[in-house]
C-alpha cells in the first residue's frame, strides 16, 4: 500500500507533484462535477468536437465517397487498431477496431472453439459481465448445445480447467468487484490443459498496462467508451495472437474481412490474419471520435496511470474504512493493489438512493444491481483533491441521511 | 416510360416544377460536383453538423453517463427504428437500428434457419451483393455444413424454390445491375413452398416506397449510409415481421437484447419481440447522424421520390442510348420502370478509366468490378439539369478520349 494522504492539503500536494496533472486540461468536464464513472463512459476529450466536425464537414461533406481513399477510411479499423495495440501490449497487426464488444466476443469465442475441436467446455466466472455469458450462451445454443458453459467463482477458475476445456473466457477486471485477474498465470494454467484464453479488457484497457503478448494471451476484446474515452457506444476492439492468425475462421464472414473486398467476388476468401475478423463497413464517425481518445491515452505513461489509480482508489477506500465504518458500507473490492483494478465498490442495501444523492451533488459514480456503489478512478482527468472531496460528500450524505429523501428512491431505466 | 426531356431547357422546366426541389438546399454538396453516388454514400444533410455537435458537446460532454436516461440514449435503437419503419412499410416496433448490415444479416439468417428446422437450403441470387453471400457461407460453415447455399440467376429464383428451402435471401435491388425484384411475388412464391424471405434493402430503403408488411416479407435488413444519408459506416437496421417475434432466437445474444439489461442477471432472457436482436451498446454518435438523415427523408413523399428517380434514370439512360451509341456502353440495367431501382449501369471494358475521368470533372459515380459504370439517382439533392449535365460530361469524355490519359488508369484501394 502506498503512503496515503491524510488531509485535503496532502491531496493538493500530491496533485501539485502529479506528472499526469496536465492531462486534465485536455478533457471537457462539466462544472461542479466529480466524475467517478469513467469506467462506464469516459469523458469528452477537448479535441474531439473539432475532429468530428472535420470528419463530418470536410471528409464526408466535401470528400464524399472519395474519402474512402483520400481520408483513409478504408483502413481505419487497421490504423486505429495499430494505434491501440501498444496500450494493451500487443504487436502491430494483431488488433482491429470494429463492431461492439459483444459482437467481437462472439467472433472470437466461435473462432476459439473451432481451434479446439472435440473439446466441449467454456469456463468462465459466474460473476463475469453478463453480456460475456449471454454471448457464450447464445453461441452454444446456435452450435446445437455441443458445448457447455462451466461457471465458477474467481478462486475456483484454475481448478475448473481440465482437458475438456476449449476456452477460458474471462474479464481481466471484474465489472462489479473490481477484482483484477493475473492474466499470465491463468493463461499459463489454461495452456497447461490445452485450452485457449479469451480476455475481456473492458475495465483494464487504458486503465493500466496490459501485456497481452507477454502474458501469451490467445484472444481479447475490449471497449472504446470507458477508459479510452471514445464516446457513447464507441466501437470496440479485438485481438488475436499471431500464432492463431493462419487458423482463424471468421464466423461473421462479411465483406470487410474478405481478401479482396472491392473485387466483389461471389465466394468468400478470408483476408490475411486478424483482418478476416472485420465484418461490415467501418463506422467512420464513431471511429474518428475514438481515435482522439486513443491518441490522448497514447501520450500517457500507463505505469504512472496505474500508480495514480491505485493511490486514488486506496485513498477513497481508506477514508471510507476509517471514517465511515459506522454506516455499514461493505467493501467488495480487493484491498491488495495486485488484485484491484481501477475502481472500488461497496455493498449496501441502500446503495441506490445513496448513489442518487451523490449524483445530485455532482459526484457521479455507478449503481450496479443489486446493491453495489461503484467508484471508478481515471487518472487523466481526476485529481487527488477530487477523490478527497468525493468522500467528504459521501460522508455528509451518510451522516445527514440526505440519501433517504423520496426523490432518491425513484428508479430509472439505466442504472 | 415517362415523357423525357429533350433539351437542357426541358430539364430546367422540370426542375422548376419539381415538388422535391426544395430538399436540395437542405444538403451540403461540394461546389462543382454532380453526385451520382448517393447509392454508395449519401450526402451530408445540412442539419447534421449541429446535431452531432450537440450530442458530443452537450449530451456526452456535459450530460456524461446521465444522458443514457436524460437524452434517451438507452432507447435510441428503438426510437430510430420506429422513425424508419414508415419508410419501408413496416409497423411500429418491428424495426431496430443497430450494428452493420452484414451483422444484421447474420442474426436474421440464423434466426430464420432456426424457424425452419429440417430444411437445408438457402436460395439466393448468384449476383447478390457479395457480403450477403459471404455471411450465408460463414453461417452455414459455423452450423456444420448442414445447410447449403443454392445460387441461381434472377430469372431462375422462383423455380429454385422447393420444400428443402428454408430461406430466400435477396437484395431488393441488385447493387450492380439495378434490377428491382418484385418483393410481394417472390415472397408469395417462397411462402407457397413453406420458405421464409430475408430482404436486403440497401438499395431501396429511402429510394422508393418499400412495403414490407404489405408484401408479407418475413425479415429485412438495410443500410443507413446510402439513401438514408446517415454518414460513412452509419448503423444499419433490421426488420422482423410481428408473426415471428415470439419465435425469434437471437444467435448474438448480447446484453442490449436482454429482457432486463440493467439487472445484470447471469442468465440470458430474451427481450420481447425484435428488441432481442439488439446486441451491444448502441453507437450513439453514429446513430445521431443517421437520425438527421431519417428525419429528413421522412419529410419527403416517397412516391414523388420514386417518380423523379425513374424519370432521371430514364433521362440518363435514354441520352446515352440515343447520343452515345457508337461508344459501346452496354446497358445492364432494366429499361422497364417496374424492374429498375434507382440507378443505371453500363458495362464497358474501359469502365475504370472512364469513371476516373468523370470524377476528375466532378461527376461522381461508381466503378463496380469488373467493368461496370454505375450512376445512382437521389431525387432529394439532384436536379434534372444535373443529370443532363452529367451525360454531357460523359459525352465529352468519350468523344475526346479524355479517359485514356495515364492518370485515369491508376488503381485505388476502394473502387
Amino acid at each position: 500500500m502506498h503512503d496515503l494522504p491524510l488531509t485535503r492539503e496532502d491531496c493538493a500536494a500530491l496533485d501539485a507533484a502529479d506528472p499526469l496533472a496536465s492531462f486534465k486540461r485536455r478533457f471537457t468536464l462539466p462544472e461542479g462535477v466529480i466524475y467517478l464513472d469513467g469506467n462506464s463512459l469516459g469523458v469528452l476529450p477537448g479535441a474531439t468536437p473539432a475532429r468530428l466536425a472535420q470528419v463530418v464537414e470536410q471528409e464526408w461533406g466535401q470528400g464524399l465517397i472519395r474519402s474512402w481513399n483520400t481520408a483513409g477510411w478504408v483502413d481505419f479499423s487497421q490504423r486505429l487498431g495499430n494505434k491501440l495495440a501498444p496500450l494493451i501490449g500487443a504487436a502491430p497487426d494483431t488488433v482491429r477496431v470494429c463492431d461492439s464488444t459483444s459482437v467481437n466476443l462472439f467472433k472470437l469465442l466461435a473462432a476459439a472453439l473451432m481451434l479446439r475441436p472435440g473439446r466441449t467446455v467454456i469456463v468462465s466466472e459466474a460473476d463475469n459481465f453478463p453480456t460475456d455469458l449471454y454471448i457464450a450462451e447464445g453461441l452454444t445454443a446456435l452450435l446445437g448445445q455441443q458445448h457447455q458453459l462451466r461457471l465458477v467463482s474467481a478462486d475456483a477458475l484454475a481448478g475448473a480447467l481440465d482437458d475438456e476445456v476449449a476456452v477460458l473466457l474471462l474479464s481481466h477486471v471484474n465489472y462489479r468487484t473490481g477484482r483484477l485477474h493475473d492474466m499470465a498465470a491463468l493463461t499459463a494454467a489454461a495452456h497447461a490443459k490445452g485450452a485457449l484464453t479469451l480476455w475481456d479488457l473492458a475495465h483494464s484497457a487504458g486503465a493500466m498496462p496490459v501485456q497481452l503478448h507477454a502474458a501469451d494471451a490467445d484472444f481479447a476484446v475490449g471497449c472504446g467508451y470507458k477508459y479510452l474515452n471514445g464516446g457513447p457506444g464507441a466501437p470496440a476492439f479485438l485481438y488475436a495472437a499471431p500464432k492463431h492468425h493462419d487458423g482463424l475462421v471468421a464466423p461473421l464472414s462479411g465483406w470487410f474481412g474478405h481478401a479482396r473486398p472491392f473485387s466483389f467476388e461471389p465466394t468468400y476468401a478470408p483476408a490475411s490474419g486478424v483482418d478476416r475478423l472485420l465484418v461490415g463497413t467501418p463506422p467512420v464517425l464513431s471511429m474518428a471520435a475514438l481515435e482522439v481518445g486513443v491518441d490522448l491515452m497514447a501520450e500517457a505513461d500507463l505505469a504512472s496511470v496505474r500508480e495514480k489509480s491505485l493511490r486514488m482508489s486506496a485513498l477513497f477506500a481508506g477514508r471510507v474504512r476509517h471514517e465511515l465504518a459506522e454506516f455499514g458500507l461493505q467493501p467488495v473490492s480487493p484491498s491488495a493493489d495486485a488484485l484491484r483494478g481501477s475502481q472500488v465498490c461497496f455493498a449496501h442495501a441502500q446503495a441506490w438512493p445513496m448513489m442518487q444523492a451523490l449524483i445530485a451533488r455532482g459526484v457521479i459514480g455507478d449503481f450496479r444491481a443489486p446493491d453495489i456503489l461503484r467508484f471508478g478512478f481515471t487518472p487523466l482527468y481526476l485529481s487527488y483533491v477530487d477523490v478527497w472531496d468525493a468522500v467528504t460528500h459521501l460522508a455528509e450524505i451518510l451522516r445527514s441521511r440526505e440519501w433517504d429523501a423520496p426523490q432518491f428512491h425513484q428508479k430509472q431505466k439505466v442504472t
